[in-house]
């Protein structure tokens, strides 16, 4: 017989009753039932209940086992009487009589229990991951992850992807976070850096001629702590190729993407339909350019009906440039108390207030109740209805100024309205392309233009439009929301260096600066470089989702905590003076 | 139409005969016949000729290309004369006549040309690695380590392994090399350590009960210089078990490694029986712990034949303790001038040279010759060539003194002699597993003793064996070699506090010492930890046999060059202050 185990926690059913088997796993918990010792034996596969009783010539050593022990046990599979099989455990018509037992690796007191509910502090689970990641969650979130990994990768091989790996150890790649550096004994004084992203090798990928590339990808940043988000490196599906268009780019990833949640989603609705909407109309209709499309509501422009009208704030922001009033429609929710809410929300939003119109019936057929309402007018009320489509029992909330100024809270005030009156249907992963994404932007203050996303994106319109308003300048490039969050970003690069030269120039970068951050790749697109686009998905969010995890350590095996320290390995830690001395490096004391 | 084409530069063939088609791709070469272009026109997938005569409106367009410039044409397949049908092409059978060409990414002058077999030196490749990675050879590496990567994963996904991923960003791993350092932002002074190899954190994985880890791992280690070693990182496949045995995972890994052989060897011929030699037999009979046996020389003691023989060398030799001599059987070899040659090998390895005999037939039957059959006579001479198995026209050569003197040149000695001789089977790989590895070594000045190999492996025979003689120690530890490399490493890990912190001690080192330097795992093994083992395969090594290349930047896409530079991308580079400033680092001027 094998030295630790004939069969696993799993196996065992009532086929094998009479058979000797031998098990290993870990004591889930020992129950005493009138002074027989029930065992939950588990391992990564399952759990069988072992049994001995104080005739057993085993019983002196059973007695002494104690949670998460890891033992071995020899025994007599047995059935179990009709009434105490267990049908939720695929072992449940059996148990094993414990003839021999030993223990493979004792347990001291356990700071974290295995079995059971009980929740931890974090920094508990992080010290002692190891017992934490025993538990059966996160047994079932780790083989997720494991899982989801793998079926991206079968899915991008079938597609033709090759994978590439890309160096860790290389240049700044500048994304605009900070990079984490690593100092080079070599060369005393100079830094590599770990990338931000392969952006710059998968081009170099595509110039190199491999047509189709993809990698699992780890990606360093040094972020300042937040709650959601690993604070040191994060994992992409990285995926470009050549010769495409931005149709292209979807028609690849979407059936990647949409497989997966299909095949993890648990049997959560999954769309498959892939709406286009475009940067500018998602900032109207829903606030955002992430937008959760699982909530049905729509804002709509509705300046004209409030222009010259009787509710005088609106109708005097409206005289200004630039301004506009939206309206949130919000269907059901047509009660005062719910309105009031509403409003209060939108003031601990720092905003005056949020208008309101409800539609109610008090006995006189419906009326449109709310102060907003009686200023404007029924005319102009009922025009407002009729353009929103709400009817009896409904409301609208109204908002108005800078779409800039305000966008960002109507898009939360919209999801709250969507989650309170339950429009939101959240068994569904709703999924939609946001495209034409402007490639500059304006800093209000200093009037400065620079690029708002990154700088590698093909401008539509090529060289043309970049002789216009840089402001109207659209990009191919593209993100993927689902759910409220941006799932994956990607563009159709800019691969002609005169155009690319052009568009940093707008920005304010020279030919020079261009070359000194970018050269490698700036040089490579001056030998014959094709046409290429691209994305990356994010996939600890996929996993988030798809486990429905509300917090990134959920799903990483030995995650940072939030100060970006590891606790169970000590890290970061005070260098050996031997090895500063090697890198040439002295740490300055704080300054007092 | 797509806008970039209706299919691959390898797709076309007669059938396609009468078609519009558009193609993209690089120009390969062009071609000047009686006044038509002829384009080998190449993408990742193949080539296709392309031509375009004077008549035709596109031809001053044509014209202008030149090698490397990425174009798309539109044109028309036709059959090719069947004289001219090139059965090497799969598009052999076909031209298309261009009717438009678009430059899609236009070609400087080439600091190195893509198309043909010129010879470039090693900066200039890595410099332009995007025009080196088009060249057909480094496709074809490219492919290949990327097909054998993907099939490791199959391989290990259908054995029921999942891959976890582990922290790159961590805590020092001490596996004897130097560590590459990240220093902490949010902590200022401390600083992250590379992986050298997710050691700890698999052996965590196992103590966490997931049983079965698998990882294509990056590892780092800032190694000097060396001519055949990546200076910063390399890939290996590492594995982990739990509840097994080391015939357990000579059985997991051995269908992987052999399999993937197989299926990329190009028909070479790979051992399907891998044989397990000890370490101390390896060393004997190859001069070596990675034996290439494809050689089938193996050598012996022959230390009986010389003692109190004629031959005073080697007789005084063996009155000393601990000597001995080695015999060294040259089947074939068996000429003066060839036995000459290999005495002068081993006095350019800094021997005063290497006995030998040879076996020749003059006209009166076999005789031994060479001085040393002649000092020991024929007695002892004939005694010798039996226990070798030698005949005529065959040699053998001697070697004498304490083994771990002359056992590494014996080792080079037996390479050339197979080589030379032609007894070494090039189309061939052949694989054993080296076993029982000695956990201890002593430091022959000082007789300190140390690990031999590294800490974390089970020594045979468990604790009882840590309290005799540490020499004799044996571990579950075991190198897979093939063709004279070591592909696989691994170990059946000592997962039981006490046998640790005994065999540390024996080593010199403190239960502090021990718990500061692997805190995180020996925490770990006192909640239950399970038997586990496992082993880490050398990718790029794997790679590079399969391929034929001796240089494993042949097999890496963006490798450093041996300074640890990467040119095309400017790393290392100098930070700017405000880095330094943020890591509170200050570089410190080299000693004058």
């Amino acid at each position: 017989m094998h030295a630790y185990r004939s069969h696993t926690c799993a196996d065992l059913t009532a086929a094998d009753v009479g058979k000797t088997v031998r098990l290993s796993g870990w004591v889930n918990r020992v129950r005493d039932h009138g002074g027989i010792l029930f065992i939950d034996l588990r391992d990564h596969y399952g759990i069988t209940q072992v049994l001995c009783d104080p005739d057993s010539a085993a019983f002196a050593d059973v007695e002494k086992l104690r949670s998460e022990y890891c033992i071995r046990i020899d025994g007599e599979v047995k059935a179990r009487d009709a009434s105490l099989v267990n049908p939720k455990l695929p072992t449940g018509e059996i148990e094993v009589f414990i003839r021999e037992v030993e223990v493979l690796g004792a347990a001291k007191e356990l700071p974290l229990m295995v079995f059971g509910d009980q929740e931890y502090p974090e920094e508990t689970r992080l010290k002692y991951r190891y017992l934490d990641l025993r538990r059966e969650a996160m047994q079932s979130n780790m083989k997720l992850r494991s899982d989801v990994v793998a079926s991206m990768r079968r899915r991008m091989w079938d597609k033709g992807f090759r994978e590439y790996q890309t160096p860790i150890i290389t240049a700044s790649s500048p994304e605009g976070a900070r990079d984490f550096l690593v100092p080079s004994r070599l060369h005393p004084g100079k830094f590599y850096a770990l990338p931000q992203a392969p952006q710059q090798f998968k081009q170099l990928i595509m110039v190199s001629g491999y047509d189709k590339y993809f990698q699992i990808a780890p990606c360093f940043r040094d972020e300042d702590p937040r709650a959601d988000r690993s604070p040191t490196d994060f994992y992409q599906l990285d995926l470009e190729m050549s010769f495409v268009t931005q149709q292209d780019v979807f028609d690849t990833i979407q059936p990647v993407i949409g497989g997966v949640f299909e095949e993890f989603g648990g049997g959560r609705k999954v769309d498959q339909t892939w709406e286009q909407i475009s940067y500018k109309d998602a900032a109207l209709w829903y606030g955002t350019d992430k937008p959760d499309l699982r909530n049905p509501i729509k804002m709509q422009v509705v300046s004209d009906h409030f222009r010259d009208s009787g509710f005088a704030i609106f109708a005097k922001l409206l005289e200004q440039d630039g301004t506009e009033i939206r309206a949130i429609p919000a269907p059901t929710g047509g009660s005062r108390k719910f309105c009031d809410r509403m409003n209060a929300f939108a003031q601990k939003e720092g905003l005056p207030g949020m208008g309101y119109i409800f539609w109610r019936d008090q006995g006189e057929g419906m009326e449109a109740a709310g102060p907003l309402a009686k200023n404007i007018g029924p005319e102009r009320t009922e025009a407002i209805r009729q353009q929103l489509g709400l009817g009896l029992g409904d409301a609208a909330f109204f908002l108005g100024g800078k779409p800039k100024a305000f966008e960002a809270v109507a898009g939360r005030a919209r999801t709250v309205i969507g989650d309170e009156l339950g429009l939101t249907d959240k068994d569904r992963f709703a999924f939609a392309w946001i495209v034409d994404f402007p490639i500059y932007e304006q800093d209000a203050e200093t009037g400065k233009i620079d690029f708002e996303h990154n700088p590698f994106s093909m401008p539509q319109g090529g060289m043309e439009a970049l002789s216009g308003d840089p402001l109207a300048v659209r990009g191919y490039q593209y993100d993927l929301a689902c759910n409220g969050y941006e799932l994956v970003s990607g563009a159709i690069r800019n691969h002609k260096p005169e155009i690319m030269f052009k568009a940093f120039e707008i920005a304010g970068y020279g030919e020079d600066e261009v070359r000194k951050r970018f050269g490698g790749m700036v040089n490579a697109f001056q030998y014959g470089a094709p046409p290429h686009g691209g994305c990356a998905a994010g996939i600890d969010r996929i996993v988030m989702l798809l486990a429905d995890a509300s917090n990134i350590r959920e799903v990483i095996m030995f995650p940072m905590n939030q100060r970006a320290e590891d606790l169970m390995m000590g890290a970061p830690s005070e260098p050996m003076n031997e090895q500063l001395r090697e890198l040439r490096l002295r740490v300055v004391p704080p300054e007092s």
